[in-house]
């Protein structure tokens, strides 16, 4: 890892720190974290995320990480704490990718962002100068995280906080699609607010098999319901007991119900086969 | 719409956003915002006001917003995205009234403020140099309104936004009272977190009609249910069963049981006829 | 109470407040408390601790608060509202101990303070200029305890506000434990979102007799339940039925199911005996 290739935040007058954990909104462990980093910067910005992760549910997390993080200005850090694994050898890490820094339990948290930008820098969380003076087998986040946060966001390089992280850990989340002209199979990866169900599959990836949306028909099915055209947008459909889709904003196939929820209507859940056939 | 009307922020240190969506807190939409917001104006300050107006429910966030944003200081922003249209014909706006911001939808979001501060500044966001590059159909909060948001905080001029936006779309909300000497009938509007019953007839209302409170008798009723008095706070109530009646703290009559939930307990829903009767 | 001894902010440029309410997330209450705050002070720094406090739930909140405060940077301001005597002759007080500020209701949300650092400085918050124009008698949130938190945050010195205040409220909060080497006994005084019980037992508390973990056999036993080991960690525990002991992130002795809730799955409660016995 060339120093050269490490950033630095120093001299910007702006830090932003997102939150992206299971704690819940109801215990007092997310302002904790803010307090601490607040020690170490006062000037930091903070964006919550969400709390609302199900508890030790990473693959939900490394999927709301990656979803949110590019929307933010570069030298943003993302801290991310959902960490079963507290305590234990698991290595506490920050990284630096594409402009922004992680930093979280090298759990597999942050899958989508080292399988997108490699190769990433990678550093173990090794330095003491950087933590709580003493450090807890159960709040990392508040001991190791929340201060490796606020630390980097004063424009301390990564390279102090400890060694390069070989192999960080990485989750078996869907595999690359295998897109043919006939057909994309795919799978619900999450189910947001409303109860519309997103699949991996994206227009991208259908327009890159060399489908024109529009000029072919299309079938969508999902368990026992067929769904024979992809709407432009959630209102323009009339019959609101329909299992309907769309391509929505994050450029993803979205199985939706207008104005009501699709997953508990229809009985989705996540990880649901999902295929999309042209014809 | 005269430009010399339209109030700009420029020169002014601080711009301050607050947020009113159905988006509930468990995604990521909500962080998305900010950050695109962020990255346009990085000394914004966001407030939420909440995120758990029940989905769609354009009349829940209408009152919402009527409520609280007469706290902020003159120049705030309001961003409001309650939006079951998004991607139709339905119109984005900014507003200017009464030295406040309103920025969202044009589909009765704003009707309080519409109804309240006449003739308004009304704009359509229809400047693409104030969305992002590429505009979905399904989440214009992170495409169109986040950034309008984002531009008026640092000064940009409303009228740099669109043309005159004519005609906004008003809901049919509660109408005005008409209230007599004898009676005033009204309806709940609000059930609040504490499960207190909100109405629209306002001590104001009660004082027009020339009636003073506490030198005559009262009765209010609702469904099966006549409460025989005022009372001047929650706690003075000593029947903790007791369905009782205060002017609240929005100079509104709300129905309440004394620590505990009185909309549970007593089966009222938003609608229900209220009346309040004087002798 | 000497002036001299009088903490004020004036000449530091930060001024963070926290905020610990029973008011929810759904309604405007918060963002109005932020917003009359932001009107007297736009450069405050607002940290959510929790909003989510069960209502009128003053015990809980009082150990919310008491958890979290001191992580904060010193001149911090605490604003604390459940106050289910909102509008009764419950005094508003101000209190400033070991460098932080508390705001809210007289009525034991500041037991736990009040105890640790004495004799605390504590103002009868009398003074209306600190207050908003018109004071409701069901939101002391809006018209005294934010104003008051807005203006400590710049600088107005506490004796400013009123005369002292003798006596503040105190709650009988778990008493404390009279350890003996053979054996402590305590209770659960805190659930938190993972469904861990945390218990008024604490490592201090244990070295304070003379145990040295490690090398004494221990029995945790609550309910019908009896535990036979402190882990170290969650993970370290193979079996994710049983119901496990570990000394958590702010030294107590917290029983936890791993990766699950212990509390729904044993049928654990607040106030539930626990005793750990030394061999």
């Amino acid at each position: 890892m060339a120093s050269a290739s490490l950033g630095s935040l120093r001299n910007l007058s702006m830090a932003i720190v997102t939150l992206t954990t299971d704690f819940g909104l109801s215990d007092s462990f997310v302002g904790i974290m803010k307090g601490v980093m607040l020690r170490i910067n006062p000037d930091v910005t903070f964006v919550d995320i969400t709390h609302e992760i199900t508890p030790q549910n990473i693959r939900q997390a490394a999927y709301v990480i990656a979803s949110a993080f590019d929307y933010f200005p570069k030298g943003s850090i993302h801290l991310s704490v959902v960490d079963p694994g507290v305590g234990t050898g698991r290595r506490p890490i920050a990284i630096y990718a594409n402009g922004h820094y992680f930093v979280g339990p090298d759990n597999g948290l942050f899958t989508k962002i080292l399988r997108r930008y490699k190769p990433a820098d990678v550093v173990e969380l090794e330095n003491r100068k950087f933590m709580l003076p003493s450090v807890s087998n159960t709040f990392h986040g508040r001991d190791i995280f929340a201060p490796a946060a606020a630390w980097l966001s004063k424009g301390e390089p990564l390279n102090n906080f400890g060694s390069q992280a070989a192999s960080p850990k990485l989750l078996d989340l869907p595999v690359q699609l295998q897109p043919t002209p006939n057909m994309i199979e795919g799978e619900v990866i999450h189910i947001d607010h409303f109860g519309n169900a997103i699949t991996n599959i994206t227009q991208n990836l259908v327009e890159h098999v060399g489908i024109e949306l529009g000029s072919v028909s299309v079938e969508i099915a999902i368990k026992s319901h067929v769904i024979k055209e992809i709407s432009p947008n959630y209102s323009v459909v009339k019959n609101a007991k329909k299992l309907s889709a769309t391509f929505g904003s994050f450029d993803t196939l979205e199985l939706f119900l207008r104005n009501s929820d699709a997953c508990s209507s229809f009985d989705i859940s996540i990880g649901d086969h999902v295929e999309i056939r042209f014809y």
